[in-house]
C-alpha cells in the first residue's frame, strides 16, 4: 500500500502524468505553526534541473496545503498536500518504440505483470515524482522533530561510482572507526552540503572527482550509482520497537523504499563484520554535563565512547548520533541503445529519448532526509505513548531495575522485598 | 510491536527466562497439511550447541502446535505455537557484576531507557530466543510457498571476518556480475549448505578458512562478524507493493529486524553503485519454454539476461532469482574484560561469565530463511487478493497496455477506440 | 486516524472551510473502467439543498480524480479524489456569540479538549463535509462490487421521530419476522427510494407522515432523529473474519463512524432478543436452482428459510440478504435559543445563526450505502486472498469436512484414512 | 484477523477442542504490577457452570502468564497468556447426526464456506471459548485504566426476553432521559451486580422476573435473548479519533465482535431518535469543584447537565459517564428438534445433544466489560501520544482557540496578532 507510519501516517498518490501528486499526513501533532514555507525548501532541493548534472526537465513543484491547518497552525486533523503536475499528458515518452519495449531494469515489465494494466507513458507510479509526497510529509515531520527535540537530520553524498569520500582501508574497513568521519557527521549542516553543488559531497576534492565521474557517464549517455550517508543528531533515547520494528529495521525499510536503492547499512555496516568484537563494542562512559554547544545535557547518565553501533542498540536509539549509508544503483534510463526484447518477446533495440539523470545521488539527499524524519517521528510517538502511560502508574515498591534507580536488583533483594522485609 | 505481516501475520512473545516463547500465526491458508514435524527441522537448525564453534548451551526447543489445525490440517484459524523455556530462572547471568553494568553494544542500557524497567537477567526480550517464534512461523510459510508455488529459499554464509566466498574484485565489484556466483545460487540446497559444518559456507576451502577465523576469535575470548547470502527461487512474478512496501524494502525491514544485523543489500548492492548503467541494466530476452528441470515454463514471456536487479524491479518481483546479503556484527557478549561504566556512570571492568558464541552467522542461516519466507508469503497474499479481484472484472474494451495483450497502445488508438471506431 | 479498510483503504482529509476535501483510495483493483461520472451521482445524492426539508446551503461538490486512472481505466495505484470547498472562509459562523460557546451536543468542546486547538469556524473536521470523501470512495467500491459480483446496496429511511415504516408489534417485535419487510428489502432500488422525496422512505403514507414530522420540527426551530435501513444483496458467501472482525462488527464500526449515529442493529436486532430461539433460528433448505430473475444460481447448496440472522452467521456472510438499521439522533444545531455555558464556564444563551437541517436521515442514505460498500469490498478482498491461497494447495487426502465434499467426516473415518486404510 | 487494537494490541488463538486457548497482549505499559491473580477473577466470572441457569460444562480456565512480566511487574514486552483446554477431544459432539447437519444460525455452514475446511467437532474457532483470551487481556487493560485513571467499568443485564429493567415509556422512549437510570449507572459496582445471581440484573424484582423467563425457556429446551448495559466511569476526556475511529464506532465494533450480538446503542440510542433536539442536546454547565466522593476535580471547566450523548460527542469522550447497550440473540444451539437440511441439502431433523445455555446474557457481562476496557485503553494510548507530542511544542503566539485559553478568537484578533499588533 502507499501508506507509511502508524502514528504519523503518510499516504501518497500520483503518477508521472496525472493531474497532481501529493499526500495526506495523518497524526501530525496539533498546535504547531506550519505553512507552505516550511515545506517548499525541501521540495525545491528535490527538484531536478538544478544544475547541468541533473535532468533539465523543469518542474516547479509548488506545494499547496489543502487542510489540517488554520491561520498557519496545525489542527491535529489530516493535512492534505497537493502538487500539480504541469506536464499532464505524454509527450516525449509516447513514441512507438518505447511503447513496445519494457525498459531494462525499469518497472515497466513488473508493473504490467503485477496490475495487468499500466500507465501508457512515463514511469507512472514508479516515476520519481512519487517521492514528492514523501518529501513534503518529511518536511512537516522534521519541523516537529526540530521544534520539540532539536533533532537535526543531514544527508550527503559519500560516493559516486568508485570515488569515495571515505574509502575502506585496512585500518578502517568501516568509516565508523574513523575519527574524521565521526567528526564530520557530528557537525555537518545542510547549508554546508548544498555549498558543494552539484554533487552534495561535503569535501571539495571529492566533489570535484565525483563531478568528473558523473560528467564522464553523462557524456557517454551512460549512468552511474553512488551512496548517500545520513546522520540524525539529538534523536531522543528509547526509540524503536524491539523485535520486528527495530529502529534500524524501520530505517532500512524506509530507505529501500526509495526508488533505485540497492543497499542499506547502519553504523559500522558491512565493514563492521571485519572488526573484532572487542574493538567493535561501544563501552559506556559518563555523559558530559555540558554539550558541544555549551548547553547543559540531562538526557542520560551514560554515553558511549565509540559509536560503531550507529546510535542504535538492540533496535533502540541510545542517544548517540544515528548514521547510515544507502546505495543507489545507476539509473536505468540511459541514452545508449540497448539490445533487449519487446513485450511480445521479439528481440530489438531500444533507444531512450529525452535527457536523463546520469546519477541520482545528489537529488536523493532530501528524499533520504525526508524518509529518516518519517521513521523517527513515528517511533517517537510510539514511545511517547508508552512513556506517558508508564508515568501515570503508581511507583513500584520493588527494587527491580528501573530507569530511575539506574541500578540492577539482585534476585535476593527482590525476594526479600516482596516478602515485605526489605528496608 | 511484535507483529510482522498483514496477511500472514506473526505475533511473537517471550524472553530468555520466562515460561515459554512462541507466536501466533494468523492468516495461514486453510486446508494445508501441517504438523510439528514440518516446523521442528528449522528449529533444530537454529539451535545453539550444534558444534564446538557455537555456544554449548543445550536447548531442546520442541515446538508444540496449540491451535489452528485438526487431524494435521490447517483450519485457517490462528495457529498458536509454544516452545517451553527449560531454563526459566537466572543462573549464570545473575551475578552481581553483570547486574551493575549495562553490557557494551548490548540492549541492556536501551531497554532500561525505553521501558523504565528491564528483565533482571539474560537478554530478556533482546535474547536470541526471541527468534524462535520467527523460525517456527517461517517454517509454516515455507511449507505453503513450496507446496503452492515451488518456492525454494536457501541461505548460506558468504563471509566471516575478512574471509569472503566472493571477495570484490576490480572485474566484479559485486558478485551479481560473477557467473560463478549466479550458478551457485541457482542450485544450492539446504542439504548442501548443512554439509559444510560448522560454518555453512558451501565451499570447502572457504569453510576451512572461515573456521580458522572463528577459532582464532573464540580462543581470544573475542568475537567476529560475517555475512549471510540468501536466494529465493521460483518466487511468483508481481510481488511487492510499489512505493513504501517494495519487496526489497520489506526484505530489508525483515533482515534488519534480526538481532545483530548491520546491513542489507539486494542484487548488485553496494558494489553495484560502481557498475555503469549500461552494464548494470538487465536486458530482456524471450523466456525459455523448458526450464532447468525439463519442465514447461509459462510464467511469463520474458526473462532477463543478467540479474543485477536481484529479481526485483521497481519494487516488484520479476521472476528471476531474488538474492540478497545480510551483515552480522561481531557478538557483543565476549569473554574479554571490558573497560566500561555502571548504570550509575562509575567506571569499571566488566567480565562476562559463561561461554558465548564467537560468531553468529552459521546459526543465523535458518533465521534469514524464515524471515524471507514471511516476507514473500505476505506479499504473495496481497497480490493474490489483487489478481483475483481483477480477474472478476469484465474484460476491457480498450487497447490499453494489458498483461494479456503484452503490448502498449498509442494514445491515438485508444482515443479512436473509446469513440467506438476501433477495428 | 482517518483511514478505513486494510485492502481497499480509504484515507480522507478536510474540514468545513479549508481549500478542499477528499480522499485517497488505495488498493482499488486494476483494470476497471472508472471516471468521475461513476462517482458524481452519489455525491449529488449526499448534497444538501435538494429540497425544502434539507439545508439550503448550496454546495456543488464536483469530484475530480487526481490519479490512479488513465484513459478511464484504473491502474491499481492510489486514486486521489478532490472536491474543492467553494466556501473557504468563515461567514455565518464567525459571530462573536458562537465563538464563545461550545455548541451543546456538538463536537466543539471535545475537539478543543482533544487537540488543544480547534478550527475557529464551522464544524472543522467534525463537519458533515468530512463524509464527502467517504461517499466518493464508496462509489468506487460499489462499482467494483456490482461489476464483479452483482452486489446491490440500497438504503432508505425507516423512521422519523416516532413515525416508523415497520413499527414493532407483539407479533413482530422485529421486522425480521415480518414478510412485508423481507419482501421490500429483496427488491427495493435506489430509484424507487429517490422517488419518495424528500424523505426517502419507500412507502407513500409513511413518507407523508414523516414529512409532517420534519416540517413540525423545522417550524419550531427544533430537530428530530430517525433511522435508516440498508440492504446488501448478492453479497458473496464467506466474508467477515471470525473473532474481532466479524462482518457485523465491521458494519457496526462503519455505521457508528457516521456523524450523528447512536445505534446499529443487524438482522433481528434488539427486537430479536425477545424472539424464542426456536423461532429465531434460520433453518437450512436446498438452494433454488433458478433465482428470482430466472438466472441459474450456483453459489451454494443451501440457503436459509428465514433470515433473522440478517445474512451473517458466526460473523461470516451466508449468502442471504444482509440488512441492518442505523439510528441517527436529532441534529445538535438548532435555531432555538439554548441555555448553556461558555468555554469559560459562564452561563448564557446560545442562538445558532443560519438555517440548519431539522433531520439528517434523508441525506444519510448515500453515506450509509457508501460505508456499506467499503466494508464489503474490504472483507471481500481479504477472503479472495485466502480462497486463492487455498486453491493453489494440493487436494487433501483425508476425508475432513471440506467445502467440496459438503459433508462431515467422523473421527473413525479420518483415523482409518490417516492409517491408509480408507477406501 | 484475530487482532484487536493498535497500541494495546491483543491477538487471540484457540478453538473449542485444541490444546489451549489464549492470547498475546502487546503494548501493555511497563512497570505495572501484574500477576495471574489480577486476571483470574474475570475469567471465573466468564466461566459457565456458575448456576443452574447456565451450562453445566465445568471448565476451570486457569490462566498462566508465559512472558512479559518478571517478579510480578510488566516489562513492556508482549504478555503471553495460556489457558489449557481440559477437554481436548470431541465427545458429545462427534455423533453422526450433528456431523451431517450445519446447525441453524450457528457458524458451521459459514465456516465451511469460508475456509473450505472446518473443525470436525464443537464450535471450533466460533466456540465461546474464543472469548477467554479477550477476557484475560481485558483484565490487564482494566488494571491499568484503574490504576492510572480511576476508570471503572461495570456491565449488567437490562433485559431478558421482553422483561426490561427500564422498559421504554412515552415519557422516556430511552433510558437516557430517565433519572433513575442515570443514578443507577453512576454508582453500580460489580459486587452489586454479582449479588443478583444468577441473572446479574441489579434490581431484585427484575432479576426474579428474568429468572422465570430463562427457566421457562430452559424447560422448553428453547432459548431466549437479552441485553447488557455497560457504563464506563472516569474515562479521560479526549479519547476517540474523529472520522472513522470515533470512540462509539470502536465500541460498536468491539461489542458486535462478541458472539451472538445483534445490536449496539450508545447514550440515547434508538429511543433517542424520537426525542426532540431541544431536549436531546446536552447543555454545558460549570464543572463542580468537588466530586461525588468529596475529591477535588480538575478535569475540565465544563460538564454537561444531561447526558443523552452517552459521554461521547463528535466521536470523542467528554468526561461524562459513557454507557451503551448490547443486544444478544437467543443462543442457536437448542435441545428442541429442528427441521433443517444436511450439508448435502437433504431435508431432515437435527436434535442437539448435551445441555446448552438457554440465555447468554449473564455470562456475557464480563466479556462486555473486557472489550470495553480494550477499546478505552487503545484510544487512551493514541491520545497520550498526541497530547505528549503537543506538550513539547513551543507555546503558540496567536490567540487561536486553545485548550488553555478556553475561548475562541475572532479572525480580526488573529489577523492583528499575526501582524504583531496584538496586545
Amino acid at each position: 500500500m502507499s501508506t507509511f507510519g502508524d502514528y504519523f501516517r503518510v499516504t501518497t498518490y500520483g503518477e508521472s502524468h496525472c493531474r497532481s501528486v501529493g499526500c495526506i499526513v495523518d497524526g501530525c501533532p496539533p498546535g504547531m505553526q506550519l505553512t507552505e514555507d516550511d515545506i517548499q525548501p525541501q521540495m525545491t532541493r528535490r527538484r531536478p534541473g538544478q544544475s547541468a548534472l541533473t535532468t533539465p526537465r523543469n518542474e516547479k513543484d509548488k506545494v499547496e496545503i489543502q487542510s489540517g491547518t488554520e491561520f498557519g497552525v496545525t489542527l491535529g486533523t489530516p493535512i492534505g498536500l497537493v502538487v500539480r503536475n504541469e506536464d499532464q499528458r505524454p509527450k516525449d515518452y509516447g513514441g512507438q518504440t518505447m511503447d513496445l519495449y519494457p525498459r531494462p531494469s525499469h518497472a515497466d515489465f513488473t508493473y504490467l505483470e503485477k496490475y495487468g494494466v499500466k500507465a501508457s507513458s512515463g514511469g507512472g507510479r514508479s516515476s520519481a515524482r512519487e517521492t514528492i509526497g514523501r518529501v513534503a510529509a518529511g518536511a512537516i515531520a522534521e519541523k516537529y522533530l526540530s521544534l520539540a527535540h532539536g533533532v537535526e537530520i543531514v544527508a550527503f553524498v559519500t560516493s559516486v561510482g568508485s570515488e569515495h569520500l571515505f574509502p575502506p582501508t585496512v585500518e578502517h574497513p568501516t568509516p565508523s572507526t574513523n575519527p574524521d568521519f565521526l567528526a564530520l557527521i557530528s557537525k555537518i549542516t545542510r547549508k554546508q552540503v548544498d555549498s558543494f553543488v552539484p554533487v552534495r559531497c561535503p569535501e571539495a576534492g571529492a566533489t570535484e572527482r565525483m563531478t568528473k565521474v558523473i560528467e564522464k557517464f553523462r557524456d557517454a549517455s551512460d549512468s552511474i550509482g553512488g551512496t548517500v550517508t545520513c546522520v540524525i543528531r539529538n534523536c531522543p533515547i528509547g526509540l524503536g520497537e524491539p523485535c520486528f520494528d527495530k529502529l534500524e529495521a524501520s530505517l532500512a525499510h524506509a530507505m529501500l523504499s526509495i526508488p533505485a536503492t540497492k543497499g542499506f547499512e547502519i553504523g559500522s555496516g558491512f565493514g563492521g563484520c571485519e572488526v573484532p568484537g572487542s574493538t567493535h563494542n561501544d563501552p559506556f562512559v559518563k555523559a558530559p554535563v555540558i554539550d558541544a554547544n555549551g548547553k547543559k545535557t540531562n538526557r542520560s547518565k551514560l554515553v558511549t565512547k565509540t559509536n560503531n553501533s550507529g546510535g542504535i542498540q538492540g533496535g533502540i536509539s541510545n542517544g548517540q548520533d544515528i548514521y547510515f549509508r544507502v546505495a543507489f544503483k545507476p539509473p536505468a534510463t540511459i541514452g545508449q541503445a540497448q539490445q533487449t526484447a519487446t513485450y511480445d518477446a521479439e528481440e530489438g533495440t531500444l533507444e531512450a529519448k529525452g535527457r536523463h539523470d546520469p546519477c541520482v545521488v545528489p537529488r536523493a539527499v532530501p528524499i533520504v532526509e525526508a524518509m529518516s524524519a518519517l521513521v523517527v517521528i513515528d517511533a517517537l510517538m510510539a514511545q511517547q505513548a508508552r512513556e506517558t502511560a508508564r508515568s501515570l502508574l503508581p511507583p513500584l515498591k520493588t527494587t527491580l531495575p528501573t530507569k530511575e534507580t539506574g541500578t540492577s536488583a539482585t534476585p535476593e533483594k527482590i525476594a526479600k522485598h516482596l516478602n515485605g522485609t526489605a528496608s
